[in-house]
């Protein structure tokens, strides 16, 4: 049989991450590793009621619907952006999103830039449909926007820059309002489309954010995603895009899966929607990861010292940090912190073309606070006592 | 602004019958033109029980989980089709399915073999992923395996050929056992993948379909739904591929969508292997196709006579017919039958190179009996009375 397969297989590789948390789910273990939300907040009871009413209502709510998706959620989701409802698309989630702004936009080859160390599953999506990666450092304040249009000068000319301006996945950086500006005018003079990935914006418990793209700029599509405000099993997300592009998205999107969920799109307007939901909901979510973040942060400072320097997120769900004695390997190590009961996802794994391997992912989202704590000292102990050469064979 | 687009974009255009049927919505017009399935149907009592229970018990119905789908609902698929669960991929839908499947199959410009007039979803898939498709004639015995022959005899050397074995959309024929055999003969021979597309097995009302393909060679990628036995909102589909190939196509769809709806799939587990309801309610279903479909022929002969051949299809929702009476253009006839208050769909809707001017496409699923008889009554007028060459402008 002939086994051949499409070059574009050839461009990625399974999520480390994914790989990484199969080994890591075992009793004993505190796994600072996930990314996934607080299940004990999902709005249980509002959605078992949501789809009650719902198909008692409709039976519409269960058959075959539009592709560009359920027009009251896109009209909300217009105007929360203040963009026109023929501009929004509902997607199967923002990967989804991510994958079709890629597929729809880029010829074999183009440039696309984005931070390194970088979000994973935009990386798969941007390589899928064949973008050749433009890596950019990235530091408290985020995308490194100067080093951008020093590459520019030099006649770089990406098709797509993309952006998590919000507590970015997996450095909890905040793009500042500066860069932010800088970037949109880099894209109206250079030609090139501002993809903008904002999974976490609610989730902000200090600071202020950079404003949207969309007042800065009109070559920005957003992504946008209910994930992180409600839960993530019912893949909803959308994405924003300027006129010109919001039909091609549309018409690729009906190739690739004819629509979104309806059911899943009516309980996301159910739960976005409804009455004394939401805000107090998104409150009660801030102030869960606001004490996360910080319980996380006190037992790794203390644990720590100085010897791990860790950028303070003001929001989100992770905390990135960075070991300051040379020589570590946080790859190699990880195997000794699951034997001590602790994980977390080493720099590595966000690599687009920088190693970091002095640096880790840890999430503070779902673990107990006790827990936090004890995993802190556990990390200390695996990350501190025996640099990489001195290891033992397992 | 740069607002160039992938190349991928430019193969593909809009479905002709979702334009169609946003002009036919409107009060007093009988449609035969959709494709959706009855919803009068759908189990709405049952999934609203299915959600509560399934939420009260596991917060993890609402969480992110795998790729490659629920274990449980993997495994009963496995089950049904006599594979390795290893083997099954849930998708979002089995539109994603065929859309994966090009996606990691094919190079830019690889022949695709299909039946002319063919699904326009698989039409869309095949082209979206750089397909080149080959048309090949279909009658009532489904797809031409023999012409087929013929052209790998004289060269051809297709990567994929795409099959509906049972009620092919929008032709309503079941291939014959002879033909799959000869099929799968030929997949072995050459190389090619047959992608087996089988959203209607189960409405079958009469006669018998061929084997599984899975039961004549290993060359096969299975697609299944639940869209046509339960309801297609979920956007719940499934793919059944060789142990070589399924890693691919989880990679990439890694890389699309993360995974399908989690609460999607644990619905249709739910419904799927409840205790005594698919059996029932799969029975009820054919009973109401086969009493739809009896009065929609029974009608047509009636006001056509002997004017219109038709294909009387064994099970599923669709009936083709074809004018018998030369220069008549189903497409330019349509907006005259829709001011007479009946719509369908025109053969050219699903032309892969042929034109299919003198055919039509009629859904027999969703409308009142009464109606499908008035309807068939108005098509034969619009339909019988001027030839296009003695239409007087509008």
């Amino acid at each position: 049989m002939d086994q051949s397969l499409s070059p574009a297989v050839g461009r990625i590789s399974s999520s480390a991450i994914r790989e990484l948390l199969a080994l890591v789910d075992r009793p004993g273990v505190i796994s600072l590793a996930g990314g996934l939300p607080s299940a004990g907040h999902f709005p249980v009871e509002q959605t078992i009621e949501a789809v009650g009413d719902l198909l008692r209502d409709d039976r519409g709510a269960l058959q075959y619907s539009s592709t560009e998706g359920n027009a009251a959620l896109r009209e909300w989701i217009a105007a929360e952006h203040g963009v026109r409802p023929g501009q929004v698309l509902i997607t199967h989630g923002s990967q989804q999103a991510l994958d079709l702004v890629a597929r729809v936009t880029l010829a074999e080859g183009d440039d696309v830039v984005l931070a390194d160390p970088g979000y994973v599953g935009a990386i798969q999506a941007l390589r899928l449909s064949g973008g050749r990666l433009v890596a950019l450092p990235t530091d408290a304040d985020g995308l490194g926007v100067d080093q951008l249009a020093e590459r520019l000068r030099a006649g770089l000319r990406p098709r797509l820059v993309y952006v998590v301006p919000n507590f970015h996945n997996p450095t909890g950086a905040t793009l500042s309002t500066a860069r932010a500006r800088q970037l949109a005018t880099l894209a109206d003079r250079f030609g090139f489309l501002i993809v903008e990935d904002d999974p976490y914006r609610e989730l902000r418990f200090s600071g202020r954010g950079p404003a949207p793209f969309r007042t800065l700029t009109d070559a920005v599509v957003s992504i946008g995603t209910i994930s992180k405000v409600l839960f993530p099993g019912l893949r909803v997300g959308w994405m924003v895009a300027p006129e010109w592009l919001a039909p091609s998205l549309a018409l690729v999107k009906q190739a690739m899966d004819l629509h979104t969920s309806t059911l899943a799109q009516r309980i996301a307007l159910h739960l976005l929607t409804g009455p004394d939901f939401l805000t107090d909901h998104i409150a009660v979510l801030r102030d869960h990861y606001q004490s996360q973040s910080a319980v996380l942060m006190a037992a790794l400072e203390k644990s720590f010292g100085a010897e791990l320097e860790i950028n303070r997120p003001d929001g989100g769900m992770f905390l990135w940090g960075r070991l300051r004695r040379p020589g570590m390997d946080t790859a190699a190590l990880l195997p000794g912190a699951i034997d001590r009961g602790v994980a977390y996802v080493p720099g590595g794994a966000f690599s687009v073309t920088a190693p970091h391997t002095d640096s880790l992912r840890l999430s503070f989202a779902t673990v107990a606070p006790d827990d936090l704590v004890e995993g802190a000292g556990r990390l200390a102990e695996a990350l501190s006592d025996r640099p990489v050469g001195l290891r033992r064979p397992a």
